[in-house]
Protein backbone atom coordinates (compact mmCIF):
# COMPACT_ATOMS: atom_id res chain seq x y z
CA UNK A 1 0.00 0.00 0.00
CA UNK A 2 1.52 3.45 -1.22
CA UNK A 3 1.74 5.33 2.18
CA UNK A 4 0.43 9.16 1.83
CA UNK A 5 2.40 11.42 3.82
CA UNK A 6 1.07 14.89 5.44
CA UNK A 7 3.66 17.85 4.55
CA UNK A 8 4.92 19.71 7.06
CA UNK A 9 1.99 22.51 7.47
CA UNK A 10 4.66 25.14 8.33
CA UNK A 11 7.01 24.19 5.90
CA UNK A 12 6.88 27.48 4.22
CA UNK A 13 7.82 29.54 7.39
CA UNK A 14 11.17 30.77 8.42
CA UNK A 15 12.53 29.18 11.27
CA UNK A 16 11.83 32.24 13.77
CA UNK A 17 8.33 31.95 12.63
CA UNK A 18 8.54 28.13 13.26
CA UNK A 19 9.76 28.76 17.08
CA UNK A 20 6.72 31.21 17.39
CA UNK A 21 4.49 28.58 16.65
CA UNK A 22 5.88 25.99 18.21
CA UNK A 23 6.17 27.51 21.30
CA UNK A 24 2.33 28.77 20.74
CA UNK A 25 1.46 25.37 19.98
CA UNK A 26 2.78 23.91 23.15
CA UNK A 27 1.25 26.81 25.45
CA UNK A 28 -2.19 26.69 23.77
CA UNK A 29 -2.07 22.50 24.45
CA UNK A 30 -1.17 22.99 27.69
CA UNK A 31 -2.81 25.70 29.76
CA UNK A 32 -5.54 26.77 26.81
CA UNK A 33 -6.03 29.66 24.39
CA UNK A 34 -7.55 31.95 26.94
CA UNK A 35 -4.95 31.44 29.91
CA UNK A 36 -1.78 31.35 27.01
CA UNK A 37 -0.28 35.19 27.30
CA UNK A 38 2.42 36.63 24.55
CA UNK A 39 4.83 36.35 27.36
CA UNK A 40 3.77 32.47 27.50
CA UNK A 41 5.52 32.60 23.80
CA UNK A 42 7.78 34.92 23.88
CA UNK A 43 9.49 32.93 26.51
CA UNK A 44 9.02 29.39 24.98
CA UNK A 45 10.44 30.58 21.33
CA UNK A 46 13.48 32.78 23.31
CA UNK A 47 11.82 35.80 21.54
CA UNK A 48 10.84 38.96 23.05
CA UNK A 49 6.87 39.75 23.08
CA UNK A 50 7.80 42.47 20.40
CA UNK A 51 9.48 40.11 18.29
CA UNK A 52 6.54 37.80 18.00
CA UNK A 53 4.71 41.00 16.12
CA UNK A 54 6.97 40.32 13.93
CA UNK A 55 5.79 37.01 12.58
CA UNK A 56 2.18 37.50 13.99
CA UNK A 57 -0.32 40.16 14.84
CA UNK A 58 -1.84 38.84 17.33
CA UNK A 59 -2.67 35.83 19.60
CA UNK A 60 -6.37 35.16 17.65
CA UNK A 61 -4.37 35.01 14.38
CA UNK A 62 -1.72 32.62 15.35
CA UNK A 63 -4.48 30.29 17.04
CA UNK A 64 -6.22 31.15 13.32
CA UNK A 65 -3.15 30.22 11.41
CA UNK A 66 -2.50 27.11 13.25
CA UNK A 67 -5.98 25.85 12.81
CA UNK A 68 -5.98 26.80 9.31
CA UNK A 69 -2.59 25.05 8.13
CA UNK A 70 -3.91 22.12 10.65
CA UNK A 71 -7.18 21.38 9.42
CA UNK A 72 -5.63 22.18 5.89
CA UNK A 73 -2.84 19.08 6.24
CA UNK A 74 -5.47 16.72 7.44
CA UNK A 75 -7.92 17.61 4.81
CA UNK A 76 -5.26 17.24 2.01
CA UNK A 77 -4.39 13.95 3.09
CA UNK A 78 -7.66 13.08 3.19
CA UNK A 79 -9.05 13.92 0.25
CA UNK A 80 -5.89 12.79 -1.58
CA UNK A 81 -7.25 8.55 0.17
CA UNK A 82 -10.45 9.23 -0.75
CA UNK A 83 -9.40 9.84 -4.35
CA UNK A 84 -8.15 6.56 -4.47
CA UNK A 85 -9.06 3.21 -6.80
CA UNK A 86 -10.77 1.07 -5.75
CA UNK A 87 -13.68 2.33 -3.18
CA UNK A 88 -11.87 -0.39 -0.30
CA UNK A 89 -8.40 0.71 -0.93
CA UNK A 90 -9.41 4.49 -0.70
CA UNK A 91 -11.56 3.84 2.51
CA UNK A 92 -8.58 2.15 4.24
CA UNK A 93 -5.83 4.50 3.21
CA UNK A 94 -7.90 7.40 4.37
CA UNK A 95 -9.08 5.69 7.89
CA UNK A 96 -5.25 4.61 8.46
CA UNK A 97 -3.60 8.30 7.41
CA UNK A 98 -6.08 10.41 9.14
CA UNK A 99 -5.48 7.80 12.49
CA UNK A 100 -1.84 8.10 12.11
CA UNK A 101 -1.98 11.86 11.67
CA UNK A 102 -3.98 12.31 15.07
CA UNK A 103 -0.61 10.18 16.19
CA UNK A 104 2.13 11.83 14.87
CA UNK A 105 0.39 15.15 15.04
CA UNK A 106 -1.34 15.14 18.67
CA UNK A 107 -0.61 18.72 19.78
CA UNK A 108 -1.65 20.19 16.80
CA UNK A 109 -4.91 18.01 16.79
CA UNK A 110 -5.57 18.65 20.74
CA UNK A 111 -5.17 22.28 19.90
CA UNK A 112 -7.32 22.14 16.60
CA UNK A 113 -9.98 20.24 18.09
CA UNK A 114 -10.19 21.30 21.45
CA UNK A 115 -9.52 24.95 20.89
CA UNK A 116 -11.89 25.27 18.24
CA UNK A 117 -14.75 27.74 19.99
CA UNK A 118 -11.74 30.17 20.71
CA UNK A 119 -12.02 31.27 17.25
CA UNK A 120 -14.57 33.87 15.99
CA UNK A 121 -16.23 35.73 13.04
CA UNK A 122 -15.09 35.23 10.16
CA UNK A 123 -11.95 33.14 10.94
CA UNK A 124 -14.39 30.42 12.94
CA UNK A 125 -16.57 30.36 9.49
CA UNK A 126 -12.88 29.59 7.20
CA UNK A 127 -12.14 26.52 9.32
CA UNK A 128 -15.68 25.63 9.71
CA UNK A 129 -15.85 25.07 6.06
CA UNK A 130 -12.16 22.98 6.24
CA UNK A 131 -14.07 21.04 8.94
CA UNK A 132 -16.87 20.61 6.62
CA UNK A 133 -14.82 19.52 3.63
CA UNK A 134 -13.24 16.79 5.42
CA UNK A 135 -16.37 15.25 6.51
CA UNK A 136 -17.69 15.65 2.93
CA UNK A 137 -14.28 13.58 2.41
CA UNK A 138 -15.15 10.77 4.55
CA UNK A 139 -18.66 10.55 3.75
CA UNK A 140 -17.99 9.87 0.06
CA UNK A 141 -15.09 7.60 0.93
CA UNK A 142 -17.95 5.78 3.70
CA UNK A 143 -20.53 5.79 0.89
CA UNK A 144 -18.84 4.13 -1.40
CA UNK A 145 -17.76 0.67 0.60
CA UNK A 146 -21.13 1.13 2.64
CA UNK A 147 -23.22 -1.95 1.50
CA UNK A 148 -26.34 -1.01 -0.27
CA UNK A 149 -29.76 -1.34 1.93
CA UNK A 150 -27.64 -1.10 4.51
CA UNK A 151 -29.83 1.54 6.41
CA UNK A 152 -29.68 0.11 10.32
CA UNK A 153 -26.74 3.26 10.68
CA UNK A 154 -27.59 6.03 8.69
CA UNK A 155 -24.53 7.74 6.87
CA UNK A 156 -24.11 10.19 8.33
CA UNK A 157 -23.85 8.89 12.03
CA UNK A 158 -21.15 5.69 10.21
CA UNK A 159 -18.81 8.78 8.87
CA UNK A 160 -19.10 10.48 12.43
CA UNK A 161 -18.23 7.20 13.95
CA UNK A 162 -14.87 7.15 11.45
CA UNK A 163 -14.20 10.26 12.56
CA UNK A 164 -14.56 10.21 16.27
CA UNK A 165 -12.65 7.04 16.39
CA UNK A 166 -9.26 9.47 14.19
CA UNK A 167 -10.03 12.62 16.22
CA UNK A 168 -9.81 10.72 19.94
CA UNK A 169 -6.49 9.49 19.05
CA UNK A 170 -5.28 13.21 19.60
CA UNK A 171 -6.64 12.54 23.24
CA UNK A 172 -5.55 9.31 24.11
CA UNK A 173 -2.23 8.85 22.21
CA UNK A 174 0.97 9.00 24.27
CA UNK A 175 4.48 9.60 22.42
CA UNK A 176 6.24 6.15 23.06
CA UNK A 177 3.17 4.20 24.68
CA UNK A 178 1.61 1.00 23.43
CA UNK A 179 0.88 1.74 19.89
CA UNK A 180 3.40 3.80 17.48
CA UNK A 181 1.27 6.12 14.51
CA UNK A 182 1.94 3.60 11.88
CA UNK A 183 0.13 0.82 14.29
CA UNK A 184 -2.54 3.40 15.29
CA UNK A 185 -3.39 4.00 11.85
CA UNK A 186 -3.33 0.16 11.01
CA UNK A 187 -5.72 -0.41 13.92
CA UNK A 188 -7.94 2.36 12.71
CA UNK A 189 -8.41 0.10 9.61
CA UNK A 190 -9.30 -2.58 11.27
CA UNK A 191 -11.78 -1.18 13.35
CA UNK A 192 -13.48 1.17 10.59
CA UNK A 193 -13.58 -1.89 8.66
CA UNK A 194 -15.51 -3.27 10.74
CA UNK A 195 -18.16 0.09 11.70
CA UNK A 196 -18.54 -0.25 7.30
CA UNK A 197 -18.70 -4.09 7.51
CA UNK A 198 -16.02 -3.78 4.99
CA UNK A 199 -15.48 -7.22 3.75
CA UNK A 200 -18.12 -9.22 5.70
CA UNK A 201 -20.26 -8.97 2.69
CA UNK A 202 -19.97 -9.50 -0.64
CA UNK A 203 -19.68 -6.45 -3.04
CA UNK B 1 -34.60 -2.71 28.12
CA UNK B 2 -34.84 -1.28 31.22
CA UNK B 3 -33.20 2.06 31.26
CA UNK B 4 -30.31 2.63 33.77
CA UNK B 5 -30.48 7.09 34.86
CA UNK B 6 -27.22 8.42 36.17
CA UNK B 7 -28.01 9.75 39.69
CA UNK B 8 -27.72 14.03 39.53
CA UNK B 9 -23.07 14.08 40.52
CA UNK B 10 -24.25 17.28 43.12
CA UNK B 11 -27.32 16.34 44.48
CA UNK B 12 -25.93 16.41 48.18
CA UNK B 13 -24.67 19.86 47.42
CA UNK B 14 -27.01 22.94 48.94
CA UNK B 15 -28.26 25.05 46.34
CA UNK B 16 -25.69 27.82 46.74
CA UNK B 17 -22.47 25.34 46.35
CA UNK B 18 -24.74 24.03 43.05
CA UNK B 19 -24.39 27.54 41.74
CA UNK B 20 -20.89 27.73 42.17
CA UNK B 21 -20.22 24.18 40.41
CA UNK B 22 -22.61 25.21 37.67
CA UNK B 23 -20.84 28.42 36.71
CA UNK B 24 -17.14 26.81 37.53
CA UNK B 25 -17.85 24.43 35.09
CA UNK B 26 -19.35 26.76 32.40
CA UNK B 27 -16.27 28.46 32.72
CA UNK B 28 -14.00 25.46 32.34
CA UNK B 29 -15.45 24.27 29.50
CA UNK B 30 -15.68 27.92 27.30
CA UNK B 31 -12.43 28.96 28.02
CA UNK B 32 -10.57 26.90 30.09
CA UNK B 33 -9.13 25.89 33.37
CA UNK B 34 -6.37 28.12 33.45
CA UNK B 35 -7.88 31.44 32.39
CA UNK B 36 -10.71 30.87 34.31
CA UNK B 37 -10.24 33.00 37.60
CA UNK B 38 -12.51 33.01 40.89
CA UNK B 39 -13.57 36.08 39.89
CA UNK B 40 -15.26 34.78 36.48
CA UNK B 41 -16.94 31.61 38.84
CA UNK B 42 -18.37 34.56 41.02
CA UNK B 43 -19.71 36.42 38.90
CA UNK B 44 -21.30 33.43 37.04
CA UNK B 45 -22.87 32.35 40.50
CA UNK B 46 -23.69 35.60 41.68
CA UNK B 47 -21.60 35.33 44.78
CA UNK B 48 -18.99 37.36 45.94
CA UNK B 49 -15.58 35.67 45.71
CA UNK B 50 -15.04 35.99 49.31
CA UNK B 51 -18.83 34.05 49.70
CA UNK B 52 -16.83 31.23 46.65
CA UNK B 53 -14.25 29.97 49.96
CA UNK B 54 -17.45 28.93 52.13
CA UNK B 55 -17.81 26.11 49.47
CA UNK B 56 -14.66 25.52 48.16
CA UNK B 57 -10.93 26.18 49.41
CA UNK B 58 -9.77 26.67 45.72
CA UNK B 59 -9.78 26.61 41.98
CA UNK B 60 -7.91 23.34 42.33
CA UNK B 61 -10.46 21.71 44.57
CA UNK B 62 -13.71 22.91 42.68
CA UNK B 63 -11.57 20.91 39.28
CA UNK B 64 -11.10 18.07 41.09
CA UNK B 65 -14.70 17.84 42.69
CA UNK B 66 -16.04 18.18 39.41
CA UNK B 67 -13.35 16.03 37.74
CA UNK B 68 -14.31 13.25 40.64
CA UNK B 69 -18.49 13.40 40.75
CA UNK B 70 -17.87 13.58 37.19
CA UNK B 71 -15.81 10.57 36.71
CA UNK B 72 -17.28 8.44 39.28
CA UNK B 73 -20.92 9.15 38.05
CA UNK B 74 -20.03 7.98 34.69
CA UNK B 75 -18.81 4.85 36.63
CA UNK B 76 -21.08 3.90 38.41
CA UNK B 77 -23.74 3.54 35.33
CA UNK B 78 -21.06 1.68 33.37
CA UNK B 79 -20.69 -0.69 36.29
CA UNK B 80 -24.55 -1.07 36.85
CA UNK B 81 -24.45 -1.79 33.28
CA UNK B 82 -21.72 -4.21 33.07
CA UNK B 83 -23.09 -6.79 35.88
CA UNK B 84 -26.46 -7.47 33.54
CA UNK B 85 -27.17 -10.69 32.61
CA UNK B 86 -26.70 -11.89 29.51
CA UNK B 87 -23.85 -10.61 28.00
CA UNK B 88 -24.66 -9.08 25.31
CA UNK B 89 -27.41 -7.17 27.00
CA UNK B 90 -24.78 -5.69 29.67
CA UNK B 91 -22.69 -5.12 26.44
CA UNK B 92 -25.51 -2.97 24.90
CA UNK B 93 -26.64 -1.22 27.80
CA UNK B 94 -23.08 -0.01 29.06
CA UNK B 95 -22.47 1.30 25.47
CA UNK B 96 -25.81 3.30 25.34
CA UNK B 97 -25.85 4.39 28.53
CA UNK B 98 -22.22 5.67 28.50
CA UNK B 99 -22.77 7.65 25.47
CA UNK B 100 -25.99 9.18 26.41
CA UNK B 101 -24.24 10.11 29.47
CA UNK B 102 -21.68 11.92 27.26
CA UNK B 103 -24.48 13.67 25.28
CA UNK B 104 -26.57 14.84 28.70
CA UNK B 105 -23.46 15.82 30.35
CA UNK B 106 -21.39 17.11 27.26
CA UNK B 107 -20.44 19.92 29.60
CA UNK B 108 -19.31 18.19 32.55
CA UNK B 109 -17.81 15.82 30.16
CA UNK B 110 -15.65 18.77 28.43
CA UNK B 111 -14.77 19.62 31.99
CA UNK B 112 -13.44 16.09 32.90
CA UNK B 113 -11.82 14.93 29.68
CA UNK B 114 -10.02 18.36 27.99
CA UNK B 115 -9.14 19.77 31.27
CA UNK B 116 -7.31 17.04 33.21
CA UNK B 117 -3.95 17.49 32.60
CA UNK B 118 -5.34 20.66 35.18
CA UNK B 119 -4.43 18.27 38.09
CA UNK B 120 -2.04 16.96 40.01
CA UNK B 121 -0.34 14.97 42.69
CA UNK B 122 -2.62 13.05 44.61
CA UNK B 123 -5.84 14.18 42.53
CA UNK B 124 -4.49 13.47 39.59
CA UNK B 125 -3.96 9.84 40.91
CA UNK B 126 -7.31 9.81 42.39
CA UNK B 127 -8.94 10.66 39.18
CA UNK B 128 -6.79 8.28 37.35
CA UNK B 129 -7.77 5.38 39.95
CA UNK B 130 -11.31 6.20 38.75
CA UNK B 131 -10.75 6.38 35.16
CA UNK B 132 -8.89 2.68 35.27
CA UNK B 133 -12.18 1.47 36.71
CA UNK B 134 -14.31 2.46 34.25
CA UNK B 135 -11.55 1.30 31.36
CA UNK B 136 -11.60 -2.00 33.17
CA UNK B 137 -15.50 -2.65 33.28
CA UNK B 138 -15.53 -1.53 29.91
CA UNK B 139 -12.92 -4.17 28.70
CA UNK B 140 -14.81 -7.07 30.99
CA UNK B 141 -18.03 -6.76 28.56
CA UNK B 142 -16.39 -6.19 25.59
CA UNK B 143 -14.54 -9.33 26.16
CA UNK B 144 -17.63 -10.87 27.06
CA UNK B 145 -19.33 -10.88 24.15
CA UNK B 146 -16.46 -10.97 21.78
CA UNK B 147 -15.75 -14.15 19.66
CA UNK B 148 -13.01 -16.70 20.77
CA UNK B 149 -10.35 -16.95 18.89
CA UNK B 150 -11.59 -13.34 17.02
CA UNK B 151 -8.19 -11.85 17.77
CA UNK B 152 -7.47 -9.39 14.53
CA UNK B 153 -8.42 -6.74 17.03
CA UNK B 154 -6.57 -6.55 21.01
CA UNK B 155 -9.24 -6.34 23.62
CA UNK B 156 -7.83 -3.21 24.52
CA UNK B 157 -7.72 -1.79 21.21
CA UNK B 158 -11.05 -2.62 21.08
CA UNK B 159 -12.05 -1.54 24.16
CA UNK B 160 -10.43 2.17 23.62
CA UNK B 161 -12.33 2.33 20.34
CA UNK B 162 -15.70 1.85 22.12
CA UNK B 163 -14.60 4.55 25.21
CA UNK B 164 -13.51 6.61 22.20
CA UNK B 165 -16.67 6.59 20.50
CA UNK B 166 -18.54 7.58 23.96
CA UNK B 167 -16.19 9.71 24.89
CA UNK B 168 -15.96 11.85 21.39
CA UNK B 169 -19.69 12.63 22.00
CA UNK B 170 -18.93 15.43 23.99
CA UNK B 171 -16.86 17.15 21.79
CA UNK B 172 -19.80 17.02 18.99
CA UNK B 173 -22.96 17.27 20.23
CA UNK B 174 -25.09 20.21 20.59
CA UNK B 175 -28.51 20.31 22.59
CA UNK B 176 -31.55 20.53 19.74
CA UNK B 177 -28.98 19.33 17.24
CA UNK B 178 -29.61 16.34 14.75
CA UNK B 179 -30.03 13.41 17.54
CA UNK B 180 -31.36 13.43 21.37
CA UNK B 181 -29.11 12.10 23.89
CA UNK B 182 -31.31 9.02 23.65
CA UNK B 183 -30.69 8.92 19.73
CA UNK B 184 -27.41 9.11 20.63
CA UNK B 185 -27.23 6.16 22.78
CA UNK B 186 -28.97 3.85 20.07
CA UNK B 187 -26.28 4.96 17.79
CA UNK B 188 -23.44 3.96 19.78
CA UNK B 189 -25.13 0.82 20.71
CA UNK B 190 -25.30 -0.10 17.20
CA UNK B 191 -22.30 1.33 16.09
CA UNK B 192 -20.61 -0.69 19.08
CA UNK B 193 -22.44 -3.86 18.20
CA UNK B 194 -20.33 -3.30 14.38
CA UNK B 195 -16.79 -2.78 16.33
CA UNK B 196 -16.98 -6.23 18.20
CA UNK B 197 -19.28 -7.98 15.72
CA UNK B 198 -22.14 -8.73 17.67
CA UNK B 199 -24.35 -11.03 16.35
CA UNK B 200 -22.63 -11.19 13.45
CA UNK B 201 -21.19 -14.84 14.47
CA UNK B 202 -22.96 -17.62 16.18
CA UNK B 203 -22.44 -17.63 19.73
Amino acid sequence: MKILVAEDPWRDLPPTARLVVESALLSFADRGFHATTLKHIAAGSGLSTAALYVHFSSKDDLLYDISRRGHESALSIVEKAAALEPADHAFRTLVYVFGRWHAERHTVARVVQYQLNALTGVQAEKIGGIRKRTEQAVRRAVAAVSAAGDDDIDLRGLSAAVISLGIDVARWYEPGGRYTPDEVGRLQCRLAARLVQLGSHPR
